[in-house]
């Protein structure tokens, strides 16, 4: 039972451990040496190379992905030889390209912020004049973690990505309504090709400067929403015909309704904490729905779970640097390095606590997240 | 932080999940090309060849084990180099031969069962007189899983050990007292190099034909046993210097006492459980004492743990062959394969089911567990 990875970042890397327990043969197409998932690399090369992925893909028995980049021609010829592919062309042209996933998205009728395709300062503008002169500004394509996201509040104010996008794809930029949101929210489920969905609780989480910085799981004081996320997660994961991990990012607005945010399909930062908090984790699951195995669990352990990202922290260092104190400080929370040096910003790693009361819970996984970024 | 680990079977295969996931670079030398622990291989080579096991040493901060049988001139080299051996070659010693740890046990006033170093037929016949007519004879070196362990009930029960101990080492055979015991325990521990010592709850093991078949954690109905079984426990890795897990295996007699069995230098079988079932598993927790680092928290995520063994099974087969049906049928138990093929006998996983109430978490196990014996 071998499953191929495209990518070697820290979500390939996390499908090691429950490949190994699981017996399952994971193999890693990296992008270099010395990448986050290195110790399951048995190739490196260029993803958007065909020739380097056919021949990866030769030796497992399925694909699938550290990330949502490989190109559409690469995915097409992938299936064309016969090679199982998941998720498929189809679903990952949706997570792709903000403008298409918009697009299938009101076609399905789901909830959705005020969106328009603008290609120039005047329609941007007339964007504007229609929503109390604010809006977010998105690149089509390539944006993660808040790059090629920008709020802006004057016609000019995305001249520079207009004139990029004019050279581009001339694809134009997706422009959409500033949601009044009381907070984020995330519903992941998982799909396996035969059908078979599966959903974690509803999640809270706390963004900074567009990155994921803290999760709660469940989302505290949710009343009906885990009801109607989960509904409309594993509607959409069907509609779109979604295998693997699907990661629906939410606004909870003022006014009590949902909206989807982004799509992702693939494990997600927001699911991290049901590696330690959940009976089956997201790494696991994503495992076994492209193989199209049965699903598990995917209920807590815990009343609570709380997952605060190691960003930053000394340039150079590494998380166990700080093992020593944040070890003896914190015995029970678990520490997940990604292998990474840390820089200003960067995703090295992310620590979960599990408990009985929320607050408590909070400050333990805040305590032992503190020693990395000092 | 690289941690080097002799011998390349499941028990280094489980101790790569929780270093990826601390960011601890496991390195594995393997006793051949795929071996259980094959992910993590950096070499290939026999572990009592010196200069294969120095060569090894080089390139990590700490030597640590799969198994106990890497021989005291090598671990002797390895110290004189200047490595970090855990645990040391004082502590193996006792693990390394059976007669050593009963005098060591009997030096320090632990509980074991009357025993006795026997060179013929003639010692082990006067023993039996002494002992009711029976007795469990035992070959002071290599075994495991039953074997080497014979239980005898007439003086020349034992003649071809006799012959064989009189040919090789000269070191005569230990003969025990056939304990009556009611049930089967063991204490695991963890000391790090700095003394520091955690315990993981008791458990009741069940053994089939001398292997581990079953554990329940923690031990049912045990009163002040654990109690005394920690202290014990804890005595005896502190005094004999043990560093990384200590697993005591015990009696309990009918008439209540606890009597040492054996003892083990490493993570071993009666705590897999702690994988699913505790905050800090044993392969993560071996991991941060030799590495000298502050211990993580054993306690228990659930009321029961129940851990089964996969002996045996279809010939050639492997679990995830049968993952279909047993994941569809169990979605809340967890799976571990060792990526071995099946043979009558072979240990090549197991499962754990935790839940709250004991009789129904054994039979979810066992459940579990039928798929891949049938």
């Amino acid at each position: 039972m071998r499953v191929g990875v495209i990518g070697g970042g820290q979500l390939a890397r996390m499908m090691v451990p429950p490949a190994v327990a699981l017996g399952i043969d994971i193999r890693v197409l990296a992008e270099g040496e010395g990448m986050s998932a290195a110790i399951a690399a048995r190739a490196i090369g260029d993803y958007r190379d065909l020739d380097t992925v056919l021949a990866f893909a030769a030796d497992v028995d399925v694909i699938t992905f550290d990330h949502e980049h490989v190109p559409q021609n690469v995915l097409a010829a992938l299936v064309a030889a016969g090679h199982a592919v998941h998720p498929g062309p189809d679903a990952l042209a949706v997570a792709q390209d903000k403008i298409v996933m918009r697009e299938r998205l009101t076609g399905l009728g789901a909830p959705v912020p005020d969106w328009a395709v603008v290609h120039d300062a005047v329609a941007l503008g007339v964007f504007l004049d229609a929503h109390g002169g604010e809006a977010v500004v998105k690149t089509p394509r390539g944006g993660y973690d808040g790059k090629g996201v920008r709020v802006v509040r004057s016609t000019e104010a995305a001249d520079d990505w207009f004139a990029l996008a004019a050279a581009g794809t001339g694809e134009g930029l997706l422009v959409e309504e500033l949601v009044d949101f009381r907070r984020e929210l995330a519903q992941l489920v998982a799909r396996r090709p035969s059908g078979e969905v599966r959903a974690w609780p509803l999640v809270e989480t706390v963004q900074r400067d567009g990155v994921c910085a803290e999760v709660f799981a469940p989302a505290p004081s949710s009343g009906e929403l885990p009801e109607a996320a989960r509904a409309l997660a594993t509607r959409m994961a069907t509609e779109l015909g979604v295998t693997g991990v699907l990661a629906v990012e939410l606004f909870e607005t003022n006014d009590g309704r949902l909206l989807i945010n982004e799509l992702a399909m693939r494990p997600h930062n927001t699911g991290h904490w049901t590696i330690d908090g959940a009976v089956t984790s997201q790494f696991e699951q994503h495992l076994r729905a492209v193989l199209d195995l049965p699903l598990g669990d995917p209920s807590p352990i815990a009343p609570w779970s709380v997952m605060v990202n190691i960003l930053g922290g000394p340039t150079g260092a590494t998380m166990p640097d700080r093992y020593g104190v944040a070890f003896a400080d914190r015995p029970e929370v678990k520490f997940h390095s990604y292998g990474k040096e840390s820089r200003a910003g960067r995703k090295v790693g992310h620590v979960t606590a599990i408990g009985s009361e929320l607050d408590d819970t909070v400050a333990r996984a805040r305590a032992a997240a503190g020693f990395f970024q000092a």
